[in-house]
């Protein structure tokens, strides 16, 4: 077996350890005679699992007692209509900021339920930055803000946190939870599709503030209400046990590294260096500018785009791959989350170097 | 390691064939180098994965072209609000028929959407039976009819299909699906939680004819949109891509049993043979009448209350567990779906024959 570094945008790498872990225990599991996968939800072996998933989560965020932790269904596409049908609470409009392909997502489906005000575009740039502080024209009475901390597609990331007063801010965190520290307390709910830091698709972790739960527009699903799943504990239905497992799995696995401040320096450090072997060549070019340049995601382009099959069948071949730009943006994209070795990050900047000298 | 016979209701046992393939696929995917955790839902191995289980779904149950399969998040409890808002389609009115507590969970959010007409009740005979075709008080101009052909807390089962004329047919088939074969042209939709017959918890069937698609409510979020699904391949945004892998690990799985019509046989000979030990027993009872009995979900009491703890104590030592009945209704319930083996309802009827020996 020869695993290989897949630098996917999600779903993604695993740490080796955790996939280990399932596969020791996949058709027994601690003893008990069963897969995780078998157990109900509700008897005493999931809960030790569940609760110790929580509170793994809780001690690595330090989020704060006064957040409900969700562990959900549905993705980040969900959570763009549960926000609005749950933090609207009488009010009529929200503030979002557009730096990309997934701001846009949250934009379009949160029209549907508010008047929405445009805080901050970087359209005009091509979204190759995220806005300053003082770029951002929030409205004091909007219900809540909305921004995409780490836009996956683009690559761009905000390098601080908005500051949003009193009004609520809301982040999709799915692509940069667990990189590096957060101050949970700054948010009023952070949301995160699994399927890039946290472990297999078909998870979303809410952190919700205790004091945003409870309140929903007319119509809004039992399903899409916080309200019902932080009284239940995220049990008002079977919930997604395995991929909660796995989840718990990472949670133990990044505490044992060192926790988030172990991450971020590996994150950055791995991050710097695919930038550095980037700008240190003609050959290879990333569009954003350097203070909004995103730890997880990398895209670059080849100086000819006639070479773009050519670089993708040889980086295959040494195992590196999916590193395929999205469809959107054209190019390359790296993605280097959490579970990326640096080794991989190495090999991929070694043959990187490789191609430029035969083909550059 | 020992594997336990587990009679809980969901999520349920697999076949052990499954877990052992995915055991030994956990780190390496037919040499992709990658777990199918990692895989890119857009990827072509991944791809393969889908379109393999959509293809192996569609042919045990015959499904007709003519419908989609959709392969959703969010579990049975979503469904009964994306019901209505799919199928009302500028209708007011919906008839649900109440068989017990999962018909009960559809019929509240229904009425959410919908003028609700209670075509068919049971819950004065306490749900210990299905109502026959004659007694259906349907409406001709309803949107719909729904039903729940299996009640898992109950084990009450439908053993015919409403003929609702016109009228399309919606069922909850979260605990019989892939049962028995079942003609699938007979139902409008036919929806099921995965987490009994078909995989881990996480993944939701949604089979549902076309002319159903492409009308919502106004307010219904896309991600509860069928024609959403439906036009992206079940991949408008990230499925939960290692329950589907295993849903179709275990379509695989059914085909080599020989299918719907070898599990029928199977099925029928387990619960005839569980039933005929209450029955011919003065010490444990069943209450539904035999027509209407679950081939899936066996509930029975012993005729002392005070035995109970002790019945699961010492079935739990044999390595049978999670045969408490549910806490709305209490006594024992054995759940017994495709992948339970004969062996496992045996070794219940021994124990419950020794048990009664003991104590009765």
């Amino acid at each position: 077996m020869t695993r290989i570094y897949n630098f996917s945008a999600g779903p993604a790498m695993l740490p080796e350890a955790v996939l280990r872990q399932a596969q020791d225990e996949m058709l027994d599991w601690q003893g008990s005679g069963m897969s995780v996968m078998e157990m109900s939800h509700r008897g005493k072996e999931f809960m030790s699992i569940a609760e110790q998933a929580e509170a793994d989560l809780r001690q690595l965020m330090a989020i704060p007692d006064n957040y409900k932790v969700l562990f959900l269904q549905g993705g980040a596409s969900s959570q763009f209509a549960m926000v609005p049908m749950n933090l609207l609470r009488g009010k009529q409009g929200a503030d979002y900021v557009n730096t990309g392909s997934w701001s846009k997502k949250a934009i379009a489906e949160a029209k549907r339920y508010c008047q929405l005000n445009l805080a901050a575009t970087t359209e005009d740039s091509t979204f190759t930055r995220a806005p300053a502080q003082s770029e951002l024209k929030l409205d004091p009475d909007a219900a809540y803000v909305h921004y995409t901390p780490n836009e996956t597609i683009g690559g761009v990331e905000f390098n601080y946190i908005p500051d949003t007063g009193d009004v609520p801010l809301v982040a999709d965190m799915s692509s940069t939870i667990l990189s590096r520290p957060m101050d949970v307390s700054k948010f009023g709910v952070i949301y995160a599709g699994s399927q890039k830091n946290i472990g297999p698709a078909g998870l979303t972790v809410v952190i919700v503030r205790d004091d945003l739960i409870g309140q929903t527009l007319d119509g809004t699903p039992t399903m899409f209400d916080y309200a019902a799943h932080a009284e239940a504990g995220s049990m008002y239905n079977t919930p997604p046990t395995y991929a909660w497992y796995l989840a718990g799995l990472v949670f133990a696995h990044l505490k044992q590294q060192g926790g988030l401040e172990a991450m971020a320096q590996i994150n950055r450090n791995k991050a710097m260096k695919l930038y550095a072997a980037i700008d240190n060549s003609d050959f290879y070019a990333n569009p954003v500018e350097p203070e909004s340049r995103s730890w997880m995601n990398v895209p670059f382009t080849l100086a000819n785009a006639e070479l773009d099959a050519e670089f993708l069948k040889q980086a295959s071949a040494r195992g590196l791959q999916t590193l395929k730009g999205h469809r959107s943006v054209g190019g390359m994209r790296a993605s280097i989350y959490n579970a990326m070795p640096e080794a991989g990050v190495d090999a991929l900047i070694e043959f990187m170097a490789e191609f430029e000298r035969k083909h550059g």
